[in-house]
């Protein structure tokens, strides 16, 4: 550890949790017991499809990610930076947590670029491109918790669909520079499983290269993927630590998750 | 004007501003021009009641009044505290404004009680406690501008459908200690008019008297008389200055429009 900075914790609340407001004050009061600064990201596409379908969107998916047409997009917008968001926060401020619920267009903090339509177009989805560090430090100074939902903008008056993994590990990059952060992926599994039909097959610390031979040999699959390729850059791009881990685990001295490191026995 | 205190603009935007994104837009390029400090602070009842219809929800009023039970409530934070709040706060960005999008949560900022249902049970709507002035300067003192949505909640993790005239005079009233208050109601008339019929009937100054004379005669209709109660209390509390105007008055100099005294030659 450099310097003695301070540790931030960065939690990403997968989609079940915040998925039922019962279910999501459970989690929260588990958030709410790690100790500050910390940061919190929660997307919310169960409800938004749930929403798109009563009003008759068609919901369209290309290699498992979202298109994000107009209509699609208000409705991501309504239900992560609205519902979601807000009731994260009330309850947050209910268990004495100084919650404040953002969009990266907020304080301009997370401003994306709309990616470019090349083999396909996914409508109004950001690349993130920039994080607004002394504006975020500045809130974390105060005590206050950041509660972000999967929306940013482009600077330039239009908002934009951004894939919640996506934020919470650029906020880690960018906020290693003043912190040594600790990055959280929680969602419905115990971590990256050797075999998911088997509960007893967790990876408790997963490296690089184990992880590429396990891609490789197709035991670790699609979804994962992606989640695990982000954890590594952010590892690689100076965070201090990244663990995937069940819901229930957050907040507990001895979790149970995976951990995932640059090389073993390299911390 | 006591101890010369810096001058803090509160603007309540009307329904219709917010209703389509280009006259959003424009009504933010009026806005962008008032100089700092300053609050915005906006409904969206109308993009409510839209949506609330296109999902089937029966939009239920009480003398003039919406009744907000748990699906329509759910519309109100997705449609205020979403879709406008969020898509005003981008382009203001945009214009070179640090907005910030709030809800009474955010940050405990305004505190409510569900109102009690005695002859009218009027559902999730809050009724104004407490505003955090503290939390609120400290907003203000680092260049930020609060964007209110008309959503506030209980503190115990209850969000409530809060009327926004009310969130407008009640952050004016609570930050006169601390500020010169100058109030701005925006909406689509003139201002208070004689006759609603005759666009040259407006009256440029209205003082207490005048109000309840008008009131009696019922010159002034049931629209208008909260708005103007609650504006008069407003500078009974210490607020500066109450100005109701057409939006497109908003940040001109020599503004149409009728500006509220206690007394005539009062100031």
């Amino acid at each position: 550890m450099e310097n003695q900075k301070e540790i931030l914790h960065i939690v990403k609340a997968g989609g079940r949790v915040v998925e039922h407001l019962e279910s999501m004050r459970l989690f929260l009061k588990r958030f709410a017991t790690l100790p500050s600064p910390k940061i919190l990201v929660h997307g919310g596409g169960i409800l938004a499809t749930q929403l798109s379908e009563k009003l008759g969107i068609s919901v369209q998916m290309i290699d498992g990610r979202r298109v994000t047409d107009s209509e699609s997009l208000k409705v991501a917008v309504m239900v992560y930076a609205g519902w979601i968001n807000k009731n994260i926060v009330s309850n947050l401020q209910n268990l004495g947590c100084m919650a404040l619920g953002l969009t990266g267009a907020d304080l301009n903090l997370i401003e994306s670029v709309k990616r470019k339509a090349e083999n396909i177009d996914y409508g109004w989805v950001g690349d993130i491109q920039r994080v607004n560090v002394p504006m975020l430090s500045t809130l974390l100074n105060q005590s206050i918790t950041p509660v972000f939902s999967a929306i940013t903008h482009d600077a330039s008056g239009q908002l934009l669909n951004t894939n919640a993994d996506g934020i919470a590990s650029h906020l880690a990059i960018a906020l290693s520079e003043k912190y040594e952060t600790v990055l959280w992926y929680c969602f419905e599994k115990k971590g990256v499983m050797l075999d998911v039909e088997d509960e007893n097959s967790l990876i408790n610390t997963l490296d690089v290269e184990s992880f590429k031979n396990l891609k490789d040999k197709k035991v670790i699959h699609s979804g994962m993927i992606p989640k695990l390729s982000n954890s590594f850059e952010a590892l690689s791009k100076g965070v201090g630590s990244v663990v995937i881990l069940h819901e229930n685990e957050l907040g507990k001295e001895n979790y149970t998750g995976t951990k995932l490191v640059l090389k073993h026995n390299a911390n």
